[in-house]
């Protein structure tokens, strides 16, 4: 598949970008963790090794897509070793799970109340990653539907936890931080469902150079948002929680 | 475009330095943070973020350069990869919302009034660097002027905001503060400054080997002073304060 160099140059910087942006994002949950409750302290440090994670794979993910490709005749043509998207999944079946880890530890739950709803929500999120994967790697629709469907089961299970199974523990909440956690559920349903969207992608015809181009910035921004955006999220939800108990001290 | 070895060396040399200074900068304000008051940790973590980001970028810019030219007979030809000077607006991107951030961080403002503040110049910047990059990349001067403007008014809607709406705030410091605060917000006008005028060089017709070196040697003496630099006289700012609420406790 050739790219113009605009395609190709668009995807190459972008990736670079993330790699900055996702180390920085690390360092300012890592960095921020003395600003909050000793209580959120383990919230910000997990939001800090997701985006470090990310931050990595980001890394491999540029170094592939500048080796899959090479300027030729003002274009870039496939150099004949392939981009590896695995990274992507790799980077997904870390980070997924800690994502939800994130959320939980900086809910103020009864410790046995978290740690099952923990092992529940990560245990689906690594089953939703790793039943994607088959269907990804597939050329055949049929096969690519039966993994979809499959994958979703815990999508949907995680969902149906989070929006309704939290709904009494956040409700004692103020209404800023109930603000801010709904916020944080929201991000994770938007980023998330672009997944499980643009997986659909080749199916329905959306492929080629264009397909390609819009789909690796898609994967980029959602990564962005669903990671560093969702760690913002949740370092806003431990300082409004943090200014909250030094109030009621 | 062929370069002398001279003016491809200082410009080689001059990156690395940079990165160095970068990283150096970085670890100075992150090891900072413990000697000022509580309140002031925050625009010094920011501060190390934007060195840290910028030092990324000048890793990458320092090997492009590298890349993108080869020896031969005494000079420095190019090589046919290119050089990605994209890696500059990705960082400016990045650091220069997380400039104004550092900045807001350090005065003493109300909650409300700084998130208002900083929502309306985060925007403001952001807008400012994209609404540029079109006009980086075209050869038409006309189009080049075009986005040039069009960048020019958030530029102009910043200024503003710092030299006249921060005034009543910058008003209740201490003298020693206010010489540095202003100390602050001229350094951002000059090294911003610096930008929009060189980014006219090629419809000036400074182009060439000798342009080019000019304009990455430019570059990179704005980019050490308007981060690293700036950031020292936040850290300025910060201990300056720091002792005025230590005398004060």
């Amino acid at each position: 598949m050739e790219l113009s160099t605009l395609q190709f140059e668009l995807v190459h910087n972008l990736l670079s970008l993330t790699v900055a942006a996702m180390f920085a994002a690390g360092l300012f949950f890592w960095g921020s963790r003395d600003h909050v409750d000793h209580r959120f302290r383990p919230a910000l440090l997990v939001s800090a090794i997701v985006v470090f994670i990310a931050g990595y794979h980001y890394l491999r993910i540029w170094q592939s897509w500048g080796g899959a490709y090479m300027a030729q005749d003002g274009k870039f043509v496939p150099s004949g070793v392939g981009f590896n998207d695995a990274y992507r999944y790799a980077d997904w079946l870390l980070t997924v799970p800690l994502l939800l880890v994130e959320l939980i530890a900086v809910l103020s739950l009864a410790k046995s109340e978290a740690r099952g709803l923990l092992k529940k929500l990560v245990v689906a999120a690594v089953l939703m990653i790793a039943l994607g994967y088959p269907g990804e790697i597939s050329d055949v629709a049929g096969t690519k539907w039966l993994w979809w469907v499959l994958s979703m089961v815990p999508f949907v299970y995680i969902l149906v936890t989070l929006f309704v199974k939290l709904g009494p523990v956040i409700a004692k909440e103020s209404v800023e931080v109930r603000g801010l956690i709904s916020l944080a559920r929201n991000v994770l349903l938007v980023t998330w469902l672009f997944y499980p969207i643009s997986y659909l992608f080749p199916i329905f015809g959306l492929g080629g150079a264009q397909g390609e181009t819009l789909l690796q910035v898609g994967y980029t921004i959602a990564d962005i948002t669903a990671k560093a955006g969702f760690g913002l999220v949740i370092y806003n939800i431990a300082r409004a929680k943090s200014e909250v108990s030094l109030k009621a001290a």
